[in-house]
């Protein structure tokens, strides 16, 4: 049908004649001579119809309207001088139409306009999804993810042999972690799947198996109440080895990034530096920091601990921390209504927590301005260490945070991450990458009055914090992200290989040895048959996409996204069914009303 | 924590010092000296520990059991002589082990050996697979299969220019076709989502969007009661693309399967042969021949519309036909007692429908055996005429069908299938691809009374038979299935594009104008707005990677199937799962006592 596509077509093939396929994306009468902009996957070329040159399809090219698909045989031209396009590829040349065939008419009015989708309600694009795919936009998004899986395909499988193995959607449910998406079972009344949050147990058991080295660009599911930026189904890639160390992990890991960054962006770049999870908490408050600007915190603690102002040492004695946010000029640009209780910043320190919002300003000559209580606490002493500690200069404001460490840590990150923006400290071309290492093992569910696994509790805890010691709050994990820019792009770590292990983990988590055998008997037998030593790493492929390609959303580099409620609005999924095939699945659904009603 | 890998090591390594990681394959202790196979995915390597030359490593080597996980340090040495072993990659040399470190021992009795897994029970190698998978015979498929994937992926991308696209899991339930899994919303009370039988509907609208040329190795769902070799989620390589012809998508495909056979088997295939439906079912009485054979049918319906046999004369007055399935030699080796009721030929051709197996056997001089009816009713010219065209020789059995078309085609071609089979007449070393094309576009559903879709309501009816004509049982479809020795390996079409002609093909099949919108609505409005020309085809993966291996069964060529009651047998999925789960998904379990009590 077609012997060129229309962006790949350029001088060279001058003179020839050739047959292309695609979309009117304008059209342009100029009396007597109709100009056609055609439009395929590759790009645009401009297709001339010419009452005395080209009469044959010039009646054709008149009933033209935007969208409608045409097939054009013509010849290749080189343009004016003087109406050459720069702009575009092919705006050396034209096409001069000999035939032009309408293959299908648009029917009906656009809802929105393909050259200026991002004015368009996101409901609407969704709805008309692939409307929104003739987009430019669009378009090359969906490219992109082509190509960045692509790269990735090849790299994992030519330089580091690794083998792409499909796992289960139909597995078991899997009791820690998020809410699992269910699947009643026909053949088994009452029983039911659930689709996989992860292939986690399935690629541990490909090492298990001497699959070695294994790979899948995998879909995952969690049935979540959708936060930001979130979907029901997502894309990870998911990877896992044997036989290596945290130190091979991360180092082929890194030139895997590294690699994707070249091929797509062209970006050589720098090694990716370390940072503990401990160093990560205490300079920014936070595991995936935003290292492109500075604003770091300073643990102030030991400072406060015997203050005269009880907001700082009752916090401390009640084993708090106080945590200072130095903030350079700040006292200039940072009014005490932002900071006093109703203002924005305190607002967004209560938001995560914080009970209100201490500040220090810091003036000609060491002067401070604060609330009494403070400065008259404040000894010389103090004040020096103080300045010392936060770099505080002429100028500095000096936001404190005290109270619960979690609290303290999570309220200064967010107004550090606000300031830093408000502040034009961070430059959007800077691409900071790094690893955090050494998460804790578990953090403690206050409902549950349990540890709980960080990560998952396949995750290897660190020897060095298992010798002569049990498991802990404090142990430690060998466990690693990667954070782009303050974001999470992947996380992993290495994984329990041997029985008593793991049956002390899921002890630690509460789990009694009744339930770890009924839930993951297999996995504990499966640790006696010769089960090598292994990791891995999972990468949220939606979101690094979305990075590489400087979308603001997962949803503009997924072909058919969610809503947020979950909803797919082009197909209108999920939808009711009929009773019959729920009878046939031994489930019915219970009245919601009767839900209300309690 | 390792330089290399076992099966990769070969003479040029000699006299290097290597660290290799995996399992005891075999231990062989010849007094004094201890040889162990080590094996990883690559292969096996012989690991020498001396009493004399590497006392370091032989206590630890002496205490090594088949399947402990170790890694050796030691050099690679020349084997002598008298001790090369032809049959492995590294039977040259070996290494001998100045260190061997146990990183994980077995710590229970295997439940089966590893090099002798044709004789374990399935159910045994399913729950634990993981053993399973350090076979050979599994290891390699799986390692083939990835590149079975990997050859099909750059083949798309890099010659044909194909995007990989991801289309949704969670789906809208899709009224025709096969039965769906279903998935409860939780943020929906009351409806559900369905798992994609086959992500058709998004792929048309990819072409709807423009994206041109689309593939996916998509997982597919189909809650069906499980045939011989079925698995409720299996994979297919999907795809779909515009602007192109029939003839064009043929093309693109039969040099994608010559590339396969060309990169993973090393064989060059011929041309494929095209067949349409029609001649398939008049010769082979089936729409995927096996043209390994001959054994043809031969129709000779007109032969016998006025015969004095009223079974088959009856036959053709009540709209049936009469066939024969030609069995040069046949009167020698297919005795009277196999075709005649109750016997095994009889009972074959039962199973599929027939009444009864009438025959004829030709002796010298062209004198007939059959049953008097026949021989009485049967002129000089009829037989003439049906020697010649059955090219019935003295040796020769005729079996007759004589009926219903779709039974008489369906039985003999059972019976074609058996026979060749049986006589020998199948050469299992040679591989015949064909296309089979134009199908009809509809079958008769009997219970419904209605027509249904033979492949599903979005193929092409051909232009031919709608000029003029209504839509039909006759009318064919622009649809074609690619058949490898009497298997169908993967099948597709054009696609409608025109919401007239969409709506036709709903009204044929039942659907009212209500019924469509409501549940296609979306796709009708898509082709208002500038959908191009597009079709497309789906391939089994897994049964085109079990040819390729083979194997006897998709579940040698999956890493995790299910059984034939759908449940894994290693994680024990599906399984009950919390009541709270349900009650937040609005759905309860009915219980199945009640329905037995129906």
């Amino acid at each position: 049908m077609r012997t060129h596509y229309c962006g790949l077509l350029h001088a060279e093939h001058i003179g020839k004649s050739v047959s292309l396929c695609g979309w009117v994306n304008r059209k342009r009468d100029q009396g007597g001579v109709i100009f056609l902009d055609l439009r395929d996957r590759t790009g645009i070329i401009q297709v001339v119809s010419d009452i005395g040159r080209t009469p044959a399809s010039y009646e054709t090219a008149n009933d033209m309207r935007s969208e409608y698909v045409i097939r054009v045989t013509g010849k290749v031209t080189q343009r004016p001088a003087d109406s050459i396009n720069p702009k575009i590829a092919t705006g050396e040349i034209e096409v001069y139409a000999e035939s032009i065939e309408l293959l299908n008419p648009v029917q009906k009015t656009l809802p929105f306009v393909l050259s200026d989708t991002e004015s368009v309600r996101e409901e609407i694009r969704l709805k008309y999804r692939y409307l929104d795919m003739r987009s430019e936009k669009l378009a090359n998004n969906l490219q992109l993810r082509a190509r960045v899986v692509k790269t990735i395909r090849r790299y994992l499988e030519d330089r580091c042999g690794f083998m792409e193995i499909e796992t289960p959607m139909l597995c078991r449910a899997t009791p820690e972690g998020a809410r699992d998406y269910l699947v009643p079972s026909r053949t088994n009344p009452g029983q039911w799947y659930a689709l996989p949050q992860s292939p986690q147990l399935f690629k541990q058991l490909l090492m298990v198996g001497g699959c070695d080295r294994y790979y899948q660009i995998a879909r995952c599911f969690r049935d979540e109440d959708l936060r930001a930026d979130r979907q029901p189904e997502f894309t990870q890639l998911d990877m896992e080895m044997s036989f290596m160390s945290q130190e091979e992990i991360l180092a082929l890991n890194e030139e895997l990034v590294k690699h994707i960054f070249r091929e797509i962006k062209g970006i050589e770049l720098p090694p990716f530096p370390r940072m503990t999870y401990a160093e990560a908490m205490d300079r920014y408050g936070c595991d995936r920091p935003d290292t492109r600007f500075g604003l770091e915190l300073v643990d102030v603690s030991d400072l406060f601990a015997n203050s005269g102002f009880k907001v700082f040492s009752g916090a401390i004695a009640s084993g708090g921390i106080v945590k200072v946010l130095p903030i350079p000029g700040g006292d200039s640009t940072i009014s005490n209504t932002r900071i006093k209780p109703g203002g924005d910043l305190a607002n967004l320190a209560a938001q995560y927590g914080a009970k209100g919002l201490a500040y220090i300003r810091v003036r000609d000559g060491g002067e401070i301005e604060t609330i009494g209580a403070i400065k008259d606490n404040l000894t010389a002493a103090q004040k020096t260490e103080l300045f010392q500690r936060t770099g505080a200069e002429p100028g500095t404001l000096l936001l404190f945070g005290a109270g619960n460490k979690g609290i303290v840590n999570e309220s200064l990150n967010r107004l550090r991450l606000a300031l830093g923006q408000e502040l034009n400290l961070i430059d959007p071309d800077k691409i900071n990458i790094l690893w955090i290492t050494d998460f804790p093992m578990f953090e403690w569910n206050a409902d549950e009055k349990r540890l709980e696994a960080i990560h998952h509790p396949f995750t290897a805890p660190n020897p060095e914090d298992l010798a002569g010691k049990s498991l802990s709050i404090e142990t430690r994990a060998i466990a690693y992200d990667i954070v782009y820019n303050g974001l999470e792009i992947g996380g992993g770590s290495l994984r329990i290989y041997q029985r008593d292990v793991q049956e002390q983990v899921f002890a630690a988590i509460g789990l009694s040895p009744e339930e770890a055998k009924e839930k993951f008997g297999f996995l504990l037998e499966a640790f006696e048959y010769g089960t090598p030593p292994h990791g891995g790493i999972a990468y949220g492929l939606d979101r690094l996409v979305m990075l590489l390609a400087g979308a603001d959303s997962i949803r503009e580099v997924i072909a058919f996204p969610k809503t947020q409620q979950a909803r797919d609005l082009l197909t209108d999924a999920p939808a009711p069914v009929d009773e019959s095939q729920l009878k046939e699945l031994h489930v019915k659904v219970i009245s919601t009303e009767k839900e209300k009603g309690k």
